[in-house]
């Protein structure tokens, strides 16, 4: 019998919460219904099958819906502060690119703590997801290889593993913002660098290139290294820096958080010129419009995602990838400022 | 026999994954021998038992940690466009409480799109998390009461459900921004709502509320109901508006990208007033700082996690509560200029 319910011409087909609310019971009683019914009433499980006809399903169409853990249908990402729009940005990509596929996304977020990153990871492979996209921090990554699923690292290879990887491309970044200040004439040219992270050092790379093509030699009292990543700490360094009997008269900031620093430590003194790494919201809305190198963020995060789902699904065997995002200069103001 | 592996003295408890590191298999080969071990070569099991004693475990804990959906500790999180940072905020801070409880959060994020968001929400329901938290739109979320798994609102209440919601005083913040600016003898206060979400109705109340308290009417061409909730449609509006006959002499942002909006719209122009709902990272740092109505939006999503997390626990049983967080006025400039 398949009484059809009523349904306007453009209604959605029914789901698992219409059968459990036309039976009257909770999606749980739906689930232990369709998995042979154990533990539920005669009448309960009769009332199910019923809805379950009436709204016309296929039984074992539920069934594949509601039977726990068996084909996982989620990835896991674990990266850092999602307040950071770096982050945010990779994460609103993935998620879209995992939905489109039918796949949800777990979210671990850890704040460069590799202890607190091991424990997240290990939690999210215990969950069952069929891949993990990590952005990782400097810690060995070698107990991956016994995960069982397969991993994308984003914008920083680990180490004692291979892995596919996509990033954007931090030495070539870093050296088109250090030769965009030296082709201006600028000999002071001060590197902030958030700590140790592989990127910053690849950034760093490209700055001392630079100088290395341009015959400028570094003085590596304006190589500052910060001991963490915050704008509080980027604007006391820029400070201390500005105090200098001999300051510089350009600031390369290697983050978005590095940059507001910088800026904030800056103040009132609008000489100095300022290139940023990374993009961000309002950059062009400052009293100085703000020069930055910037990659596709929201592109990071859909290639990786991308390659992930192809890993899962066994549809890309190839040997683990290298992908390399491009870092083009934005100038906006802040960095064509001349030396003084 | 229990050789213990050697560990150095800080050394963290082992996990599951070094059980299948130990014993040379895959996380799922340790999953299966500990439930049962079907499927799992003789030898290959002994290896996985061996480990699991030689590293001082116990099995039941594997066992429980591996068993798939027996009992879900995840959150599911449904909001939207996470490079929002008002809804990074939130996704941040859950997870931050979800984390301390040892729950991970299953994330769907959905622009504003009824119908996306009920798929998403019966996914999430369909991957057996312990929770729901939902930042609702407009639609009717009575498809809900039937989910079996307690549900928290967030920011703003849903139609056709009676369950817990964390907001902020939408209605009182309207009220003292619009205060504010009448009480410097503005007469013509223009309010900017991003479309009709909950939120931005409750702000046009308080809006209205403070003109009639200070007895100044309320011009209904000045309460510009914008197309979408973003940067470019507020900054459309903000341009017509100024180029009319009789502009007006304030603003008030109903929301953060509205706040940017309207920043660009009036560009050179810094005779207006204005105040933004929401704050903002550099709101301090633009040509004029920028003064906001703001409420702890940290503590919202940190509100919310706990009561879905005493929920899911059984712990708190009292009817569906209603918990709003205080919004308070930040004079940085922008707001105080005087009538022209």
């Amino acid at each position: 019998m398949t009484e059809t319910f009523p349904r306007s011409p453009d209604a959605k087909p029914p789901t698992m919460i219409d059968v459990a609310r036309r039976a009257g019971v909770g999606l749980g009683t739906v689930s232990r219904v369709v998995n042979g019914g154990a533990g539920v009433r005669a009448e309960t499980a009769e009332r199910v099958r019923a809805a379950i006809d009436e709204l016309g399903f296929q039984r074992n169409e539920v069934a594949r819906a509601l039977r726990p853990g068996k084909k996982s249908s989620s990835l896991a990402l674990v990266l850092g502060d999602l307040t950071n729009p770096f982050f945010a940005t990779i994460a609103k990509a993935s998620l879209e690119v995992a939905g489109q596929s039918g796949f949800a996304v777990v979210l671990g977020s850890v704040d460069e703590d590799p202890e607190g990153e091991k424990r997240a990871i290990q939690e999210l492979i215990g969950r069952q997801v069929a891949g993990l996209m990590i952005v990782p921090d400097q810690s060995d990554h070698s107990f991956l290889m016994s995960a069982g699923v397969p991993v994308v690292f984003v914008d920083r290879p680990a180490h004692g593993i291979d892995a596919d990887i996509v990033m954007v491309d931090n030495e070539a970044g870093g050296k088109v913002a250090t030769d965009h200040l030296l082709g201006q004439g600028h000999r002071r040219v001060a590197i902030l660098l958030a700590p140790s992270y592989y990127t910053t050092g690849r950034r760093l790379r490209g700055y001392r290139r630079a100088h290395r093509e341009a015959g400028v030699p570094v003085d590596e009292s304006l190589v500052v290294q910060l001991p963490e990543g915050t704008a509080e700490a980027a604007e006391k360094a820029t400070s201390e820096l500005m105090d200098q009997a001999d300051p510089p008269t350009a600031l390369f900031a290697s983050t978005n958080f590095v940059t507001e620093g910088v800026l904030r430590g800056l103040g009132d003194n609008t000489r100095p010129a300022v290139v940023g790494f990374d993009d961000f919201r309002m950059a062009d809305m400052l009293p100085t419009p703000v020069t930055v190198v910037a990659s596709d963020i929201a592109d990071l995060g859909r290639t990786a995602a991308r390659l992930l789902l192809a890993r899962a699904a066994g549809t890309d065997t190839r040997p683990p990838q290298r992908i390399v995002l491009p870092a083009v200069l934005i100038q906006r103001g802040s960095g064509e400022r001349p030396p003084v």
